[in-house]
């Protein structure tokens, strides 16, 4: 390949952190970023050489900025894959990671079922139509069990635990529509990995330990404290999920540590993913990176770890939503390796994701590094 | 300080490759910036908020850009300290370095005097405004000797290397202005020091070695190959340095170490420096990132070197300016912890400064590093 200016134009559906993110690592490449957002002032847009404003599907949008651009990709999986594949057929300009893989990924339970078939060991499942497949669900599974919107589900939202056969019928309605039940896993840890498909090769970032509240990831850890006989189980999974995938990308895949130590697939992000922020200073190659290497059919970087590092979540802590002024951040410059990211958004809303903190270590611990970058994330709020 | 969306606004004079990579920098600290270039489509263009399009030291251009930023700062030194000052007293917007330390270090023969006053220790020199000026400094300083330009000399441009009594009158025409003589310096290594001046604190980043060929820096490596005396010799002048200066922000402070392990400070640069560029991965906090926290009033961060690091400048290697087209890249991103930086310039021409590549070590001597980044360097082509 060659390197020239204007260079290869990416295309990205959806201009949020993740978009922002992308075009901060696009830039040394010599990689233009062109955004599309619903959203007028969208995170990315100050960071991308354009942005524009249409709907996540929508076709005249997405024609436009394919036209624009030498590859298509998505930073967040509500865009529609026939819109893609449309757009990609009249443009000629290719989509990564392809659309089949977004359709396949955006129903759970097909996604279940093909990974299931392709020997990735994953928590029982059913499909859940009717008040009757729920209750069948509680008896083949036990309760509590876990009720899954098949589609649109987004940071725990589609998500509900079913206690017992008497919050069938609530459980059910407030999903109003095509549903999965999953037995409940009752996991050591959970961890992720990051993977990567490249033209010819495929690749993981070191396994990292996540830790969720209400569903929401709070904090990543750098390795996880985890043995190097399940760090292994993990890669292996993920490898066999990459192999199930079509199309380059970057690939955020959240697995279970069972008590005994199993790994099995929970979800899957066929995007850079908030699991992998960590890398942007915790590795050689960041997943940003790493996505804009693959997409644009670069190789791909090395994915070696540079020192245990551990991220946490600057989440919103207001009611109501407002204007975001986030007061408390100047402990976070003061502390040596410690890492502000930003995400631009103008308000806040109770549990929107705002920015990040990352903290790179040194001799501590990694029991203690997470106590430290909790400690700075506690300093901040928006209150 | 709080954070809120749109952050503060970083207005910078000059759009180059330094603005480009300051918009890289503060984007992930919730910083804006807003760049005023005469070239339309310059390199800090697409990851800009926005590009003006001005010369460097229009009043009407630098008004705008001041009226829009919560701080002025620069990353060229052609920029008119006298129409900073103006538009700062005009506008209320603060300048950041202050516009009378950019007035001291344009003037070569006046950054000297002030310098030395100061106890800086510096190469022997004299003011030439004519033949017998030189010819007495050539007497006094012996020959060779470095005839410079008093005002705006550029990676070697204005410097003239005078070899003996012969060469004087044709040495000062090609000069063409107020000038002065120095010593030539038999150095052993070059060396430069990045350091930072914030709202109440100053700091140095890691003494780095420096390898110029025809004047322009070919090659950084850091740690230098100096002795531990050496180095410490060179904070301490790059400290006394800063406090010569005025306002917030980075300085490039370049040097040369004589045979007998004395150091002599060979010019200073008020902003980002090439020198520097290996901060980007090679310590926890880049030089652009320092840069713009001192300038927006942010508590400085560690400058703690990561690993040991080397980069290697991308230099025009065409006799005629056409547009870029780089071949040979490939080697780059196939190369663990070797990175890419592309600055985004159309044309290409002689010894033009286009890209750089950084090689993070491991467990290999300097040498070796040194040895592998110019490998690396030397497979790309413009041709």
């Amino acid at each position: 390949m060659t390197l020239s200016t204007p260079g290869p134009t990416l295309g990205v559906v959806g201009g949020g952190q993740l978009g922002r993110m992308l075009a901060e690592a696009a830039a040394p490449l010599g990689v233009d970023l062109v955004v599309t957002d619903p959203t007028d002032g969208c995170p990315a847009e100050p960071v991308a050489s354009d942005a524009l404003v249409g709907d996540f599907d929508d076709v005249s949008t997405i024609h436009t900025l394919a036209q624009r651009a030498d590859v298509l990709t998505y930073e967040i999986e509500l865009t529609d894959p026939d819109v893609l594949e449309q757009v990609a057929e009249e443009t000629g300009t290719p989509v990564h990671p392809a659309p089949e893989t977004l359709r396949l990924i955006q129903d759970k339970l097909v996604q279940k079922r093909r990974l299931s078939e392709a020997g990735v060991p994953v928590p029982a499942f059913r499909a859940v139509d009717s008040e009757d497949d729920l209750r069948e669900a509680g008896e083949k599974l036990g309760y509590p069990l876990m009720l899954k919107a098949r589609k649109g589900g987004y940071d725990g939202r589609g998500n509900v635990p079913v206690a017992s056969a008497d919050d069938v019928a609530a459980a059910l309605d407030s999903i109003n529509g095509p549903a999965m039940a999953e037995e409940m896993i009752d996991f050591e840890r959970e961890l992720a990995v990051m993977g990567c498909r490249g033209s010819d090769e495929r690749d993981t970032f070191p396994v990292t330990e996540t830790i969720h509240r209400e569903e929401i990831l709070r904090e990543s850890v750098s390795p996880a404290r985890a043995s190097d006989a399940v760090e292994e189980r993990a890669r292996d999974v993920a490898l066999d999920v990459l192999d199930s995938m079509s199309g380059r990308g970057v690939f955020g895949i959240e697995l279970f540590e069972t008590s005994d130590g199993e790994i099995l697939l929970n979800e899957i992000a066929p995007r850079p993913h908030n699991s992998g922020h960590w890398t942007i200073q915790g590795c050689h190659t960041s997943q940003f990176e790493q996505h804009v290497r693959a997409v644009t059919g670069r190789s791909l970087g090395t994915t070696d770890r540079r020192a245990p590092t551990v991220s946490a979540n600057i989440l919103g802590d207001v009611e109501k939503r407002q204007r975001a002024t986030l007061s408390g951040e100047d402990a976070v410059f003061e502390t040596p390796r410690a890492h502000l990211h930003w995400y631009g958004k103008r308000d806040v809303y109770e549990l929107r994701k705002m920015g990040h903190i990352t903290l790179v270590g040194e001799d501590e611990s990694t029991a203690e590094l997470l106590g430290d970058v909790r400690a700075l994330r506690d300093t901040l709020t928006f209150e």
